[in-house]
């Protein structure tokens, strides 16, 4: 008897949470979503047999990167196997009988209530309330019953909890995507991998990056994204985060990966994996960076 | 009759807050300090006439850059006159007469909130609550009276309104420091000028990062902050940040800066100014970075 179970994929937050909303998005409905309070605790999750696989946040087109995560990937043995990239809608979500007119306070979490000014300098008689979670904040109103408070949250979150939208899209900037990558405990690579994440630690002297990204650049491998991070527990001491474009088996990727160890201190395979579906349309994902 | 004033100076947060400290170790305390709600509001001061300089964050050692404030300082005209390094230290506060054995609530913003989760897990009868501002939190508990009531946030808001410091150095990382970068309208440029900060944008191809970067690397000019940014409104295109060590009246610097131009199809200069103090010290500050 085989027994087959829905893969369990585990978030940060709470059910309803726009990280819910991506792991549906690219996994389809047949998961099991498990929410965690906190990075350390998703982190945790697959270590303590509580989940398969791991959504991690790693980058939003307005705040920029999710360093919590990327240093947490780095201590874990995990590797990426996908990567999703969602908009961020802010819904305005209160109880089924109430409306927008007779709201009194709107809650959330204060990154998103900062992403919804425009709707408060509007409406000035609405008091803006700070929230520990989005979807936690929409649980709570419709938990409590009082039609003149509502929350601020994903459309996931309504549906959960049985909130109706009172208002669509309360950001004050469409385009706030964040990009998340799947995690998991072996490197199952998948044949459609194309997009590779390293992450490295070169000589300290001036030059060593340029000579570095030479390894690629002469290959014609397109650099997608670089970064310099701080190490933790050593401030301004620097690693270099890469996405690469290529594909595991192209022997100009194998040659320049090769040449690329001999010239670092150390380098990490984060993982190779499909870039996001859409990656080349220029209204939601990634297209122009370059090595 | 010669009129002085002392320069006012703009942060985002309420009186009390880090950027208030990291404002008063840069320019010491002959300044007056000019408290905005929103990073919007911080960059309007000046162009209101609320200010005469900006004192921004621009980098965490945790949680990474601070791009609100990049993409902000790149909209408006103003240039980086000066830096800043300054230590996150989350102090414990609470009324004259409390201790921390009858505490029963601490507020402070959630990203405090988080760095101090050891404090939480070893204290569980400790309720966590969230609130919008670290330093508006320790206002808050003192003028209710409350003793049960603590907040977390920096020592200067203890200093101001007259709260008692229950413990020390909650944050579970010592090593949490943020730079802020001095703003100011006119680009006064310090005799002591040792860094460069610069955004381009170059052409989508592989490579041109590469060949970029060449010109700096051949001339020995170091490189000490490297970031590719999505460019607001079209997530996924990027710029590229760079830091870069060198005086401006050094032939080479300038050999290097007009080649790059001839290669970039935007460069933007966002000023020349004097490295933060004991910025060659690994302990607290940049070192390792590299072109």
């Amino acid at each position: 008897m085989e027994l087959r179970r829905k893969p369990r994929v585990a978030f940060q937050g709470e059910r309803g949470a726009f990280s819910e909303e991506a792991a549906l998005k690219l996994l389809g409905a047949e998961i099991e979503v498990v929410p965690r309070p906190t990075f350390d605790a998703l982190f945790a999750a697959i270590r303590e047999s509580a989940a398969d696989l791991l959504l991690a946040p790693v980058e939003n087109s307005l705040a920029g990167s999710v360093h919590w995560s990327l240093d947490l990937l780095l201590e874990s043995k995990l590797q990426i196997t996908g990567e999703v990239v969602h908009q961020i809608a802010h819904h305005l979500i209160g109880l089924p009988g109430a409306t927008l007119e007779t709201l009194q306070a709107v809650e959330s979490h204060p990154v998103a209530l900062a992403q919804c000014e425009r709707f408060f300098r509007e409406h000035p008689r609405i008091k803006r309330m700070v929230a520990e979670d989005t979807a936690g904040s929409v649980r709570a109103v419709i938990a409590r019953g009082d039609p003149s408070h509502a929350a601020i949250a994903a459309r996931r979150a309504a549906e959960l909890y049985g909130g109706k939208i009172l208002r669509e899209h309360l950001e004050d900037h469409r385009e706030n995507f964040t990009r998340f990558w799947l995690l998991a405990p072996e490197a199952e690579r998948s044949a459609a991998a194309d997009k590779l994440s390293l992450v490295a630690e070169l000589a300290h002297k001036p030059g060593s990056l340029h000579r570095a990204l030479g390894v690629f650049a002469r290959r014609g491998i397109d650099l997608l994204k670089i970064e310099s991070r701080p190490i933790p527990g050593q401030p301004w001491e620097y690693r270099f985060y890469l996405d690469l474009k290529a594909r595991p088996e192209d022997p100009a990727m194998k040659a320049a990966l090769e040449e690329f160890g001999q010239n670092a201190d150390r380098v990490y395979i984060l993982g190779w994996y499909p870039s996001a579906a859409g990656a080349d349309a220029a209204t939601s994902t990634p297209t122009s960076a370059r090595s």
